[in-house]
């Protein structure tokens, strides 16, 4: 038979903390503090098992379930020396839900249950104090209308005319009629004429009394919060939270303890250490003759734990300073549970009439500085081990601790301007400018700039560049403007639909209000959040903070998956060096066909009519292209350097509006209806799949021939001035091996020419990209011409779910929404079906060359859940933006952790 | 050791038919003529392993190939009774390519091989016909100084100076300086004259002398063939064919007998059977003393060999009438080879000097009427058995069979007008219409009309429909306009690029000549040609041809594969029945949104900003629906029909053009900057991979709710009255289950409503496209929430190779004509790369439920080479345009037996 039911208090439990999933968060713990010899108020744990029973059996409950709670009740009677419904010093229990996860706000609660017409006068004998237990009976009443009887009524009242709405305003009248400001005016009196308005106004509304039964209100508590998580509103939690529905919550009920009951009495928080700085020092506030809920509520200001805790300008007393005894009992705690859970804790804690109880305790929330601090701490001081240090940093805090940003303190005085989508993250302040040239050029005087476009295209990121944010009207997380912030780790909001962007006159206007260019912009990007003025940004220097070194150093000896970066200039493949990247996963070569002196010869290739002309204006780019790669290879000496070759479909190279054409027309000589029409014999129905990738290289082989040539010949140069130049050629969009046999061919013959003139480069390689499904799943043909496969999931998705990821927007937040796919596939790869083609890729690939080298370039590469696959799937390695480095040494060493492949 | 030479003649031959590889196709066959016992001047094949031998030694020959010559050369000797090189009565020999397969026109020929100073005399004397030895002698210095001599020069001469045309010259000269018109006025002495100026020339030119010994002759002659192999235009002719470089050519060496020695001589060709109707009758032509290149060059008429084989007003002699003896002795040949090849044949013939000699014999080519009465004959007669009869005929003969045709006599005396691509076969004649409206206007007064479109859209299927045929002067083979004109097996013509159409002024330019509206046009959709006025079609009714019933008949019977038909009405799928389909694939129900009564609700449906509204306005539609339902139902009674609900983005029901938006807003009571709005938010930079299929359901439940109540009533109304519906719903678009599943819902829901309110529907099916890479790989999943799967290969390969279809015409030839794919993927089903996806679902689709049903209803479902792809993998049926079902039927026999599954 199951046993439904597990005590705890004295010292003693039957359950422990290892049994969440059973007990939930809540209980579990209760249990270990109780263990551990901590003074919790005794009671029990009903376990999630019965919730599952309950509402699976129509709301019945196992039928042993009745004798359990009888024993377990009479357990809890005999440790707190008092009894349930009992008239003299009667035993008060409070009700509790405690899933396995913590679902705040989510589930119902119900306190000082056992008040009836025979207990009070017991109660008030007991405490002495009339009006404290009138008060408890008020709040009995309020909170089991609402969540019990309300609730099975069946009735949904209209806004604002629920029980307890209808209960609160009772109360209120009696105040204005008495002239009181606050509750705690309310007399003893007043509060036994409102009790009883309360119960007849319940009656009325409700067609039933309220019990004065103390079973009757404990059976009617346990069934709510068991009811409570089949609710709307946890439901819908958990489809948001991923949440599964069968895991169901457990019931705590638990004897009350009053820290309200006078000036010996107290109620306070505390965590175990310092949750914004990670110092190791007990840290927490408390409020005499309080009761938890006041502690949260903030009304009251609240005194300070010890000096360590104290705020500026705060004079309150500590408690350390007002009962040493009691501080120094609590530190004693504080002490036995860090060692005992080896984490820092957050508890709750009540003092009733001078006896410290604890109430709570659960793994305290920290910010990114303090997790890593504490992590490399406890590993110091023999609390953890490094595998536990490792885990115990989120990926996303790291990431958080690598940006400036918005002080919190400052931001929290301000109201934002705009919303948009937080598509880059940390902080940054500039004027407004709205084009980029504007951008360049002011940035170029000094000034720090936010360039504001409705949405960017190739031909903006000079201005992208110069500015230290960019923020955009439209576009998803995805966009262009989007996709090279992150590249670059730049502050960048999207899609802030509020902006209305009046390019011609100068201004934005947004809700009403009209900006103008040089007005100031704060941007939060981390929140998505755009603010007028300057706010302070905070930053750290990570290659000045120890412990992010020590603990990066850690992930490295942890992680078998090797970290790379993206990057297409120098100065960013010398940062992401910095940051930890052993190589570069990926260059791309189209931007550095913007600059102007560049896109010139790029145009005049787009426009040739032969062969002959083409080829000599693409050869044009050569030296330039020639001093892009050696600047890259110096920066990146002695590690590889995978350089894509051209990609994006021509038509990005050419202007598409009218007064830029008619410029063009007259750079070239041609008539602009020359231009338009070569313009418009570009354009396709779905660019995605039109004529880019390798099928330019291989419609124009010279653009390959030139691209290789600049590249092995900087390599080559390299090589026989002393350097160690490591080139990896890509090519891009390969679905058929003949795709990259042709390429390669083309490459190969380059080298010979190179080999002789220039001499050797040992390090050569000449790979693929797989990111058409047609490449992934003929991999074995493929990799019988690739040295390297490099998986380009951004574009696998696009093709292998069929989702354009320009357009996706007006389907894929409701497929999220529903549940259809469990996250956004452009932000975290699917697993099943795209990470599928991934594995049929390697598997294959494999098969027919075992040293084939694996990576990842798309964006996946720097998203957590996505570098647990790729490790998973046995990826050599994976290339993220500089910046997302240090988050992936991190996930990669997690994933190792979590495979148990490392120690 | 290897044996290089094979002889044969005089009843016997060391080679045989089935040594094609070895001896080529000319040489089996002169093999096993001689075999046979027919009269083949004798000779000796030299093996392609010599020609392969020959390219890969640097142009030398095995170390015993000499003597093996020496014997060959000695055997024919033997029986042809002359001596090579001998001055009394020479033998002369013939030096002849021959490949595995017919490579016509790429390989050199020497004739008169033979003929020296020493061996003039004697064949003059032997011949008594000195104008005809000089004759011999000049085309031998000819054809030897051209094919052998330049080539060994390594001499490329600019056009028009080669040594050929330098001869001809000097003839021309010669001709001229005479006052002769023709060649035959040339007399011994002129010809003798112009042998010793050609020599001259040669060594002028080439500086070389003419060889004067025979066997430097032959081995010039043979090495020459061997070279020629490797020749440029070989090369790219086998590129192109596909035909593999290692294959080699072998050299057919062979006694020449003259039908040009005087008026006992003659020459002619002769097929089997007649090869323009199949008609079991000896068939051919033959003229008195010639040559047979005569024969070919047309240059005379050429008498008729029989009766059966006189063509109208042709009064000239048949063989039969002139010499009764050899005519029957050519007869019994004709017999003999039939029963021998048990396959029609095409023979040559020589009469030299009243002796017959038998030249060549090859299977005839045919067109597909004669194919088809011929295979059907030949098995009805015992000749061959039924699977070798299904194999005779090419389902592209068959193809030709179901359309009407542009007579072929007719065409060939008028010349084209401009050329596009030849979308839908057949052939059709109208007057020039430019705008859908006026198309269906003047349809519906009987008049024929042929639809003239840059391009067309779905707002132009109506007029589409009413025209006899579809020209366009854009689009591709899988353009809009393609598409639907193969789904009507209407004949059709895109990409006309020639074509300037000014919709303004009702004209099209072509090529310098203006057309008007009302002009006549005739179009061979086989072909892609356009002609001016009107040409004569011809056309067989399917349904009255008893060869074609029997035929397909015996199609059906050794078969496996289903053959289902892509319909949208009733009439179309009435005509797929009659076709001998068993089931409608798909019927596509957005065709069925745009009849004008219908699509004023779709466009209130998009325009509709609350559900309510938006439901409202779907609804209207589901009497429509019903009533389009119950009609293909009812055609298809007893046979599946599978519908797929709405797949298209939502655009392409929109007005895009400004007058219909304005329209529009007017009979919706909207501003045109409304309409303007909602158009343009609806647009998509990759509509492929945009809001379209289950996605549109998913986001609008009530479109799939609609489609559901639709499909459901009208079936479950039939089966109430008796008939036999079988409804099988594909939801379109799928890749993640859970979609699948979500669509399922929502019509399992309206078919527990039906079946409560109107009854069961006992095979009903709900099941889904595969055409989306991650629904193949996640087939597994998908297929515990399907009944059915069909393969949508269209859009499995743009998404599966990154190519769309509108788009790839700008490299995707250049990518067939580098052999990177072999075929256009839309065209032929890429076997490897999306084959393998088919493969991967049809594995993991099966592996969890064993019976799904799997099928195809891409435009490869009606492509041959597809259809035995699809045999070989499992599927169970493919669907294709009901006038591909005949083509189906046979393709799919012919995979059965491709792979023995079947007798």
């Amino acid at each position: 038979m199951s046993k439904y039911i597990y005590s705890f208090g004295a010292g003693k439990a039957e359950g422990s903390a290892q049994m969440r999933n059973l007990l939930g968060g809540k209980g579990a713990n209760l249990a270990e503090m109780a263990s551990i010899g901590l003074p919790v108020p005794a009671g029990f744990t009903i376990s999630t098992e019965v919730c599952t029973y309950f509402n699976a059996h129509d709301r019945n409950y196992p039928p042993a379930l009745q004798e359990e709670l009888d024993t377990a009740i009479r357990h809890t009677e005999k440790i707190m020396g008092r009894h349930f419904g009992q008239p003299d010093n009667p035993l008060l229990l409070s009700v509790r839900s405690g899933a396995r996860i913590s679902m705040p706000g989510m589930m119902e609660t119900v306190l000082n249950i056992g008040l009836t017409s025979k207990t009070l006068p017991g109660l008030v004998e007991h405490t002495s104090n009339e009006r404290f237990v009138w008060d408890c009976y008020r709040r009995l009443i309020t909170m089991y209308s609402d969540v019990v009887m309300e609730k099975a009524a069946g009735i949904s009242p209209p806004e604002g005319q629920g029980i307890r709405q209808q209960l609160d305003r009772l109360m209120d009248e009696l105040k204005e009629k008495h002239d009181y400001e606050y509750d705690h005016q309310l007399t003893a009196a007043d509060l036994k004429s409102l009790t009883d308005a309360y119960k007849v106004r319940i009656k009325d509304v409700l067609g039933k009394e309220f019990p004065d039964d103390p079973m009757e209100q404990l059976w009617g508590s346990i069934g709510a919060v068991f009811a409570s998580w089949d609710g709307k509103r946890a439901v819908a939690y958990r489809r948001i939270e991923g949440i599964p529905n069968d895991w169901g919550t457990a019931v705590n009920v638990q004897a009350m303890v009053f820290g309200n009951l006078g000036e010996n009495s107290a109620t306070g928080v505390g965590f175990t250490r310092n949750p914004a700085t990670g110092e190791n020092a007990f840290y927490g506030e408390w409020l005499p003759n309080a009761q938890g809920e006041d502690v949260v509520a903030g009304l009251r200001t609240p005194n300070p734990l010890n000096e360590a805790s104290r705020n500026e300008g705060n004079t309150l007393p500590s408690l350390e300073e007002l009962t040493p005894h009691l501080y120094k009992e609590l530190v004693d705690y504080r002490n036995k549970l860090e060692e005992h859970y080896t984490d820092m804790q957050d508890v709750e804690f009540t003092i009733e009439d001078g006896t410290l109880y604890m109430l709570q305790t659960r793994a305290g929330k920290r910010n990114g500085m303090s997790a890593l601090r504490m992590a490399v701490e406890m590993f110091q001081d023999g609390l953890i081990d490094k595998a536990t240090a490792l885990q115990r940093v989120q990926p996303s805090q790291l990431d958080e601790l690598l940006h400036p940003m918005v002080d919190p303190e400052e931001e929290r005085t301000h109201n934002a301007l705009a919303k948009g989508l937080p598509a880059g993250p940390g902080g940054a302040t500039g004027k407004i400018v709205l084009t980029p040239d504007k951008a360049e050029n002011l940035a170029k005087q000094g000034e720090k700039v936010i360039l504001v476009r409705t949405e960017t295209s190739p031909e903006d990121v000079h201005g992208m560049h110069a500015a230290e944010a960019i923020l955009t009207s439209r576009g998803g997380m995805t966009s262009h403007a989007a996709l090279v912030a992150r590249g670059w780790g730049k502050c960048c909001i999207v899609g802030c639909q509020d902006l209305d962007i009046k390019l011609d006159r100068g201004e934005i206007h947004v809700n009403g209000m009209i900006l103008r260019e040089g007005d100031v912009l704060t941007l939060n990007g981390t929140k998505g959040l755009v603010y007028q003025g300057a706010l302070p940004l905070i930053a750290i220097d990570p290659a000045k903070n120890e412990n992010l070194k020590t603990f990066l150093e850690w992930c490295d000896e942890t992680r078998s998956l090797g970290i790379r970066a993206n990057a297409d200039r120098p100065e960013d493949a010398a940062q992401a060096r910095q940051l930890g990247a052993a190589g570069i996963g990926l260059t791309r070569t189209e931007h550095m066909f913007f600059e102007p002196e560049r896109i010139k010869h790029v145009r005049q290739m787009i426009l040739a009519e032969e062969p002959e002309e083409r080829r000599s204006a693409i050869m044009q780019l050569l030296p330039f292209q020639k001093e892009d790669f050696r600047g890259i290879f110096l920066a990146m000496e002695g590690l590889p350097v995978t350089i894509r070759l051209l990609d994006p479909p021509l038509h990005e190279f050419v202007p598409h509006e009218k007064s830029h054409q008619i410029k063009l027309a007259t750079d070239m000589g041609r008539t602009p209806e020359e231009i338009r029409s070569r313009v418009e014999a570009l354009e396709e129905f779905n660019p995605m799949l039109g004529h880019r990738g390798c099928r330019l290289g291989i419609s124009y082989p010279e653009i390959t021939e030139m691209q290789a040539r600049a590249i092995l010949e900087a390599a080559a140069e390299l090589v026989r001035e002393g350097h160690d130049a490591r080139p990896e050629i890509m090519v891009p969009l390969v679905g058929h091996f003949k795709e990259l046999q042709n390429q390669r061919e083309i490459i190969d013959e380059v080298y010979e020419e190179v080999r002789q003139s220039i001499g050797e480069i040992p390090h050569l390689a000449i790979g693929t990209m797989i990111e058409v499904p047609r490449g992934a799943v003929t991999a074995d043909e493929i990799a019988t011409v690739a040295d390297f496969f490099s998986f380009g999931t951004n574009d696998l998705t696009q093709m292998g779910c069929g989702f354009s990821r320009d357009d996706s927007g007006s389907f894929l937040p409701h497929y999220v929404d529903q549940g259809i796919y469990p996250e956004d596939p452009f932000q975290s790869i699917d697993q099943s079906g795209i990470g599928e083609l991934v594995r049929i890729a390697i598997e294959k690939g494999r098969r027919v060359k075992a040293d084939l080298k694996l990576g990842v370039c798309g964006e996946h590469g720097g998203d957590p859940a996505s570098i647990h696959f790729f490790h998973q799937v046995g990826l050599d390695y994976v290339s993220c933006s500089p910046f997302r480095v240090p988050v992936a040494r991190l996930a990669a060493a997690q994933a190792a952790l979590k495979q148990g492949t490392k120690p």
